[in-house]
């Protein structure tokens, strides 16, 4: 039987709320003053942030745990026909991960916003506070920005589809919750150097639309002008994965 | 056949004490003098602490492995009527789990003393000793506090309660050692920077306890006025995951 | 039906190239000028190259994803008939592996400069930029990195030919991404101090004269000097491994 | 059909070999003079060490991978039948384990200098030296560091015996190269702070052998005086847990 749509929905903000609140929280343990992992490094944030993609996985079973309109797009692209094993492509299907990774995506912000409420007061830094959101480039150029966020987005939706094309079609789900995390690890410390890896326009967009909306103490720009970067580099990355995948990744007959 | 309340307390005491010997111990290892791993960072406490609940599921196969009070509150109110394969919901059974884990937690960290006697003998610092054995805040808050320990076990429950609805009902031994031990680690990197997340009333009442009775050089106080936090807050988010998860995680017909 | 050997050139071009892009992204993110990981430390480096190797592995599965000419040299010499489960061992076959593993090798550090493009702009120190792309020695002595190269290549393939004595024949895929990822990881961290852990004479090769033929700004010598070194090494490495695998580890009658 | 003895001392041997190959290998990257991982942190000896652990159980499946006298011990008063599938407990086969890891321990430290040659001649303190090579106390005191040496091997063989409980009895084999791994670095982080976690008399007393008859430049004692701790130490922690499973890990009938 189908999974309905609002099924869909609820999962992928679920499992998305989760990344947000999980991933957003490790940079917010990194990066705020009097937070006990205050200096805690680069390292530990790839962990946290590859993790926080576990635990959306965990939760986000019955969609098949997208969690990334990048993925989403990049398994429509590459022609298949379900989503997940319950859920058919349909363009209701693609609106409906659409709109439940992007509210997920906010909702997950905000709770990550009460679990650090004191550190956010206690910091003075306003770039410090946007970062913990929303990512942002360390050398400015949205050509090159783009650029970066475009490969690393193909990595991460080449590979799962790499593992898809090994088992049964879908997100995440169908890679398995640990693998997929440990490729968010890897692609976070091979090329979050110059942008972040956003790779995922509901990870960037979501928490940069809660930045601006919550009351944060203090809180400076929520830099519009850079948030169309991470929503676009991740869309062109995650359809050059689907589209060139029957290429790349070719099934061969028994 | 039913595995007795007798084999259920040995199970959950020993596994638990698993958790508090090895999870105290890598706090010891970064913070207390002369220790070789003096300054390893926030990293290696999260994958210490991850670790120490492998190691305590492992021990802990014949009770489900619990561990945890918030989590065994999960399971109860999310409508299991099983606590492990072979262990019925009842009164006696969440009693005796809880006894199991309290006990356990306290014996956990003698033996952590033990096994860091002298180095607990050459480190001056009051707060660091107690920090060994239970979590304090970053800034004190007993609001904020209680809901940064709300969200974090909230997560850690509903995350478990998510592994099961796709197999096994029961503890963490359902979910497996190795992924319930990745969700610690990024539980910790995510959410610990404001409470050192405790998520768990016996891995911070019972060490306490310890603390309290021990006969630790140069010791201070327990901090009993802030012991109630890490009680009451994963008590509040283990019960809200286990109520929800019926909504968050519905189970679809086949 | 066997594999073409179009499809396995395409295979571990494609595969190699995954592990150079996300292999010299780490080294990048660590040692380039303003890059978020600047100072992110050995152990990132680490993790980095083992979790570059893991993704290599899952999109190169159509031809067992050797990803290295020492892993293909240790199997052939290891008397084994298949390269992976559709590709018998030939002649042709052999220079398939090298040529795609060569050539992918290249293109991937060709995108990783594109990732990190603003980066290598601003960095001015020469060997920085080569140490992105290519190994060097801490201590220069031939005839010692030379056996560093030796043992860490020998026990990359003796443990890969470990993994396949009990189970499928074949390359990395055959033993899991997941578990190869953990093995190089392991090796860097072990046997990476003097070297940088070459253990591939493509890894090396082909991102050093993707260094030699692009135009970074500010460029120094590519060192060919040393270049036989990472080349030479592993493949006695790998030969090694393979012949006394027989010894090493033999299969048991039941 | 049974493996012979002689098979078993082989892969004994080669597994603790490539154990202290990568283990020390590890602690040279991170304390030896000019090497590429100077400085690189206690966790990345954690994870060289487990890792170390992971290759030698990979290399030694035909005699079930105890790699350890400790683990063989622990077994044997378990009241184990069998030291792997294929091998009997007997007294012969008893003392080929313990032969073959000791012997195994000496050849891999060999390599292991080898492989660090240069920066062993670059390296000027002598405590420096013997500890890439065997452990030795932060605070020495013979009773206390005897006590953590107990604990810590306690933990490591009731975990790995609560791992048989549930599947195949045996060694490290039966529980997978990957979870010992995790344990072995979980038990490193958390309780090798007081005594750098030998846990192994093979792993001590190899190395230190080693470091005895190796001609290494300026190198000084050996420090027998304290070598008798990480041997009794771990072989009391290992019967100990030999002794309590069937208390503390009972089988329950279905």
């Amino acid at each position: 039987m189908d999974v309905s749509l609002g099924t869909v929905f609820l999962s992928e903000a679920f499992g998305t709320g989760m990344l947000t609140l999980l991933g957003g929280g490790v940079v917010a343990n990194v990066l705020l003053a009097k937070s006990k992992g205050l200096g805690g490094g680069t390292l530990m944030i790839n962990f946290g942030w590859g993790l926080a993609v576990f635990a959306g996985v965990i939760v986000a079973f019955n969609s098949g745990a997208h969690l990334n309109p990048a993925v989403t797009l990049g398994i429509l692209t590459s022609g298949a026909d379900h989503y997940a094993a319950n859920v058919p492509v349909s363009v209701g299907a693609t609106f409906t991960y659409f709109a439940g990774q992007l509210i997920g995506a906010i909702i997950g912000s905000i709770f990550m916003y009460l679990a650090y409420k004191k550190h956010f007061d206690a910091t003075e830094d306003k770039g410090v506070k946007l970062g913990v959101f929303s990512t942002g480039p360390e050398i400015r150029s949205y050509t090159w920005n783009l650029v970066t966020e475009i490969i690393a987005t193909f990595v991460l939706v080449i590979v799962i589809l790499g593992f898809n094309h090994q088992g049964e079609t879908g997100g995440l789900a169908a890679v398995g919750a640990l693998p997929v995390a440990f490729l968010v690890v890897g692609i976070g410390a091979s090329l979050g150097g110059p942008t972040g890896y956003a790779i995922n326009p509901a990870r960037d967009l979501g928490p940069r639309i809660a930045h601006a909306i919550l009351p944060i103490k203090g809180k400076g720009s929520s830099d519009w002008g850079y948030a169309w970067v991470p929503v676009v580099g991740p869309i062109i990355g995650g359809v050059l994965a689907g589209v060139l995948s029957p290429v790349l990744l070719p099934v061969i007959g028994a």
